[in-house]
């Protein structure tokens, strides 16, 4: 039998398993910096949960993968980190609001395997539920900047719209019936450009007129002290533009606040694909255009309530990092080193009579919290130096009977090739001095 | 529409997450300090992978999550880490052996919701592939004793036996072809007790006589220097039974070399529920009958080579940590503190004049690598320390426009209730002087 992996799945190797470690350990802690607290929700939900109208919609419906368990009932893997997050606020109503969660773990979507897409993919996710401000709003933006800054990333660029905005220019546009449509042809741009776009919109029945009015606005793009005065007249005289307008004012304010002024872009080309959001829209982009949208999220203050059957609606906002494009995005711009392992220091017993003395300083060492490998095979010194080469262990301690009688060891600089004798009781520090 | 979470499966909230990601991150430190690398597979495994006669048998298939994908492929829900690792080594012949990795991760079994089990649950696994030495199979056990005792656990044991010997007594008692069913029976010990075993061992068809001295030789457990002239006795004559007894001894003494030997205890009546252990097995049982056992393992030298249909046997030895079993430990003793928050101090502005420099002080102390919450709802001073009360959150800093005048605030230590003001810039240095 031929051992195979499911088709569009990945096993993670240590030294891709080190680097995406390292991101999501990295943004852990800045999600923790910003009071998100961390939870968990089970890989199966029920297909009903999933399948509410108000939650992700039919698109996604149709990648996501679901089978009936043994008793008949329809279950479904996960296909996003926010509707597990909708179905636990309205199971718990007990939880203190406002309520700051981060969850980050691996969701699954039955795709067309190409352009680098997986079918099992990790997402990383901060909402803020119960909270109206725009603040809630800017905080997980800008903990969102902080993340991708504290592993080294620069170039990128956060678009902020506001769906009120475009819903506003949609209706006044005499397409009223069709505003989630027209979003969602919008939302197309990025793949299939203003053409594309052109043709999506006539082939849903928008005439010309508005399809050239519609194009004049979603070319308005830039800092906002540069387009905020174009997108005051678009809306005039519509109060849900003008309130789409109040908030995006609000949310910039906020934003630079936070000291997150700088690396906003208005752009009211952004429509976003999920159904559910209501006003503020965001989404990272890495100046790369291969890599594209690294993060992206919004507001949904209507989704919980409607998914949950509740008359009062829970005000809801938050963001969604991209792991995979991340790590690809950590990977070619080389911000994280690559690492084939983590073992510090690698023991070379020489000859079986030092072997249990090699265990007990390998001991010693993983005591003061410094990660030790030693030999277990048996091996000549030649090739246990082989496979530290291999694996980029830097130091090698060379456990000698003659050594060892005197307390020692011989320690080898496996980056300089040097080697010097040292004491055993100073090996741990001589590591870590050196990380 | 009632929202629910699949039967059998679970949501962890903030205060269980703390802890159960307190344990995790534990265990992968001391794993990482033994040179164990992290590894990663996907949830899903195709079906002939799990169903091999040579992986986990067909006991636990009947407890595996399959369904066929879109395009008729039949897929799996993992059961176990053990699996996945032997299909990713025998795809992977380039990785350097020994080969040594952890995964930690969910698993899901279509148990019977009851007793405390659940559907989907966590494992955290150690396993050393490519090494035949009884040192792999100690590094092992020893890992995982030093991974319970730094989250505090102390009575524990660990008990260890070998197939080897039971085999030859199998063998040597006239159930030739029946060993592994024999073992499976004695496996069940500790669920249905010696009366149950004997009648299980009866109904396969094994003599009175035979069960007499099945039942003499399971009742052999104690610590090594006490037991290991009994296990000579017993294995005399056969080769297979030698065998074992010299790998036993040899165990032993490396796992005194690891500085664990005072918690060791033979005990001949394990035997594992795995077809696929061919020598070394062992568990760790807390001393709570209750909770029973947390952690097991053993080598597996065949399994590999068998499922992958390779000539050569690829040695491989490797123990698991049952996260959930572990997780009730640590609750039911109390070592782990419960958490309700990770926030370290919450910013209360006072009127919305100083709310830009809350936001602006939190950035700060945020750079600082404090974990930082801030009213987003505009409440007063009352409610926001209800709300900080109920979250446990230790400092709150009162954000007035009077004191932000002076470069100050009013910090409060909301275990004592004392308040006192202080400068701003001070402000990290205080909090994570108390941590």
């Amino acid at each position: 039998m031929k051992l195979e992996i499911p088709k569009g799945m990945r096993d993670f190797l240590p030294e891709d398993m080190i680097l995406r470690q390292k991101i999501i350990d990295t943004f852990r802690k800045v999600f923790e910096s910003y009071g998100f607290q961390p939870l968990e929700t089970p890989a199966l939900e029920r297909w009903e949960t999933l399948a509410s109208k108000y939650a992700g919609g039919t698109e996604i419906l149709k990648e996501t993968y679901s089978f009936k368990d043994k008793a008949g009932r329809k279950l479904a893997l996960r296909y996003d980190l926010t509707v597990p997050l909708a179905r636990v606020i309205a199971m718990n109503p007990q939880l203190a609001k406002p309520f700051k969660r981060y969850q980050i773990g691996p969701v699954w979507r039955y795709f067309e395997v190409k352009r680098g897409r997986y079918r099992e993919f990790y997402q990383a996710d901060i909402d803020v539920i119960g909270a109206k401000s725009m603040q809630a709003d800017a905080e997980c933006i800008s903990c969102a900047v902080d993340c991708l800054q504290a592993i080294g990333l620069k170039d990128f660029w956060v678009r902020i719209s506001n769906r009120k905005i475009l819903s506003a220019v949609i209706k006044s546009i005499g397409v009223k019936g069709k505003v989630l449509e027209v979003m969602r042809c919008i939302d197309k741009l990025d793949k299939i450009g203003l053409k594309g776009v052109r043709r999506e919109l006539k082939k849903i029945g928008v005439s010309k007129r508005a399809i050239e009015k519609l194009m004049s606005v979603i070319k308005i793009k830039g800092a906002p002290g540069k387009v905020l005065k174009q997108v005051e007249k678009i809306v005039r005289g519509s109060k849900e533009g003008e309130d789409g307008l109040e908030e995006l004012r609000d949310l910039i304010s906020f934003l630079d606040a936070f000291g997150k002024g700088k690396k906003i872009l208005i752009d009211l080309s952004l429509a976003r694909g999920l159904d559910y959001y209501t006003s503020p829209i965001f989404e990272i982009i890495s100046s790369d255009p291969k890599i594209g949208s690294i993060a992206g999220g919004g507001r949904y203050d209507e989704m919980i309530a409607k998914i949950a059957g509740l008359e009062k609606n829970i005000p809801a906002t938050g963001i969604s990092l991209g792991i995979e494009r991340i790590v690809n995005l950590a990977k070619e711009t080389k911000i994280l080193p690559p690492r084939r392992s983590k073992v510090e220091i690698y023991l070379a017993p020489v000859g079986e009579e030092v072997r249990e003395k090699a265990i007990s300083i390998a001991q010693m060492l993983r005591k003061e919290g410094v990660n030790v490998d030693i030999d277990l095979l048996g091996r000549s010194l030649g090739r246990q130096l082989e496979y530290c080469d291999k694996l980029e262990v830097p130091w090698v301690a060379i456990v000698g009977p003659a050594e060892v009688k005197r307390g020692k060891v011989r320690l080898r600089d496996m980056r300089s090739g040097r080697q010097k004798e040292i004491k055993i009781e100073l090996l741990a520090k001589e590591v870590k001095r050196c990380r």
